[in-house]
């Protein structure tokens, strides 16, 4: 061995170059530093409405049973999301949320130097598992608040892109692309170039937002959540939707017991509830109206969303914006804002529950005038 | 584009010449193609005893609160295992089970064609963790049923291996190296090599298998988890202990948001109840004495187990300890076996409750005759 290396161990090229960056900070960090927990929880985009009262008792239930490993196999939940989207088991893939998924997709596709395609202000877990496999990321601007399919497309083809990442409907924005103009898109996807079609949101937004793609079509992945509309974030279940070969390859790299057995018994009674899902979504639906009157009430100007979170125009900037989250944050309202240009501009806001939206109300006032005295 | 490329993705060339076999076929799919569920399920080195009561009870009270994200930093069952241990919270890494945590190691260490040491029959999911990330296995027989560490070390120095992998105790032959064994071994950890070192079932073993190693030693990682000891398989909850660049390293590629909230609120709990813990281990232990019984019984020697699972020599090789496995499954008895020779002499029995052992013993004195018809 070369006296050169030292005891311990020897990280790869790659690992070293990593930054220490992580994609969130969650709220109980927030929560530690100020000593105290938020009065209103609406910054992650969680449903604050919760699952379904069977999926909590089937949950519980799990609980006393939890010795034994999950299913490697998610066969119950597999099956019941195949039917459920009229597809075959073997089409489906369940593992520990879209953002396991997302690491595995980029573990499976991604070498270092390939090009990946996503939008400046996009999903920021994606471009951290894309540059943990060594992805160069090219990154495309929003255009009108709406992730743009042509021209992700267009810079897929210039630059032989492995991936191009598409989330539909959008977050942050909450704006959403109609599933035909998707559709329309698909035979500009570039050979060699996988779509990843995120639709953690799809169940929020209205049905034409949902593109028909046939599941053996080998040029797109999708991919569900139970952590958004079925309310079961910290459970971490995901799935994606794709052509069996895909699939198959998924199983090659996945961690085979990585499913928590409640979640899985959870998730299978959630999609069973479909009354439970459709009163959460008028419930959300009623939300995002209430934000965005208590929007209005204080001059700013709610986005339209199809989703369950609302991106707020602060009209002045991201300096605005940025410093309203501070002020909200300081008042125990937990909201984020988008990262990049032009969305910046705005806050995001989960729908809440009638308390926690009163909370915010309560707050926004005194929280938006010791902003703007702040930035000046 | 060249115009050889199909449409679809293109996966990496390790992903493309990766293998379709799985670690483990899970219980779950053996019950359904015998189309009834196992009367005893003692083959996966599950804690049949449970968790801890109060574990039981956090998890439930989480569920309602599951369409919270868990904390990404897991801040409260880390500071509790660092203050458990004896260290800091950085020096901690808590992850989705041990095998989630080995995935990560392989992938911060391992490069296509790294070498890496193991012995032969030993944790066949760190292996595929390995092998996926294109690393190549040097294999070396058990001496004595035991993993050989300063063969290990050896073959590490000759083969500049990037990790070595050692359980302490062993599975699946449930034998134990004092941990002044190993501590007199860790100067001879080849400088570049990092010894894994799993201890995923010490809890049950003698006060002596556990090591003394600084934590700041950089030459080692040690592996935890809550799925035996603690009786928590199904939540997916283990953790690395390790000198503090190590962990770093792991927080630039792990799933931040990985971890199920009932799990963290689970395994909280779990750690608190030390004296459930004592009750499961003597409970345990009492079952390795059943077990012994039971095998001498049946003219069978079972090893000494510092597990809470027990390898009983058939006393005739692989084809008699295959047949009397498929034997006592057909009878509704969930067992394994080691995989590699001459493990392989064995069947693998986890520590069950009273009537779980009673289904065990009666069996399999018909199991063992037909076994015995079979292989003549």
């Amino acid at each position: 061995m070369p006296s050169s290396i030292a005891p311990g161990p020897r990280l790869t090229r790659l690992a070293q170059t990593l930054p220490a960056t992580v994609p969130f900070v969650g709220p109980e960090a927030q929560e530690r530093a100020m000593g105290h927990p938020f009065t209103a929880r609406l910054g992650a985009n969680e449903n604050v409405f919760g699952p379904s009262p069977k999926a909590i008792a089937a949950m519980e239930k799990a609980a006393s049973e939890i010795w034994m490993y999950g299913d490697p196999e998610s066969h119950d939940l597999r099956h019941a999301l195949a039917a459920h989207h009229g597809v075959k088991p073997e089409n489906i893939m369940v593992g520990e949320g879209i953002d396991g998924l997302l690491g595995y997709l980029a573990r499976l596709t991604v070498e270092e130097g390939d090009s990946v395609v996503t939008s400046e202000g996009a999903y920021p877990t994606f471009n951290y598992h894309v540059a943990g496999f060594g992805g160069t990321l090219v990154k495309l601007p929003y255009h009108d608040d709406r992730e743009d399919l042509p021209a992700l497309l267009d810079k897929a083809a210039e630059t032989g892109a492995k991936l191009v990442y598409f989330a539909n409907p959008d977050n942050p924005m909450a704006s959403y692309t109609p599933g035909a103009d998707i559709t329309v898109q698909l035979d500009r996807i570039p050979d060699g170039t996988l779509l990843a079609l995120d639709e953690a949101y799809v169940e929020f937004a209205p049905a034409e937002a949902v593109p028909e793609i046939d599941i053996n079509d080998p040029r797109v992945i999708r991919f569900r959540t139970f952590s958004k509309a079925y309310g079961m974030a910290g459970a971490r279940v995901g799935y994606a939707l794709a052509a069996e070969p895909l699939i198959t390859a998924f199983h090659k790299i996945r961690n085979h017991f990585g499913m928590n057995r409640a979640a899985q018994a959870g998730a299978l009674a959630a999609l069973a509830d479909q009354p439970y899902l459709a009163q959460t979504i008028a419930d959300v639906a009623h939300a995002r109206e209430e934000i965005t009157r208590i929007a209005a009430a204080n001059g700013l100007k709610a986005l339209p969303s199809a989703t369950n979170f609302v991106a707020i125009d602060c009209g002045a900037g991201a300096e605005l914006a940025g410093q309203l989250l501070k002020e909200l944050v300081a008042r125990g309202i937990f909201v984020r804002m988008p990262f990049a240009a032009p969305g910046n501009r705005c806050i995001r806001l989960s729908c809440g529950r009638p308390r926690d939206l009163a909370a915010f109300e309560a707050a926004l006032p005194e929280a938006l005038a010791a902003a703007r005295d702040a930035v000046g």
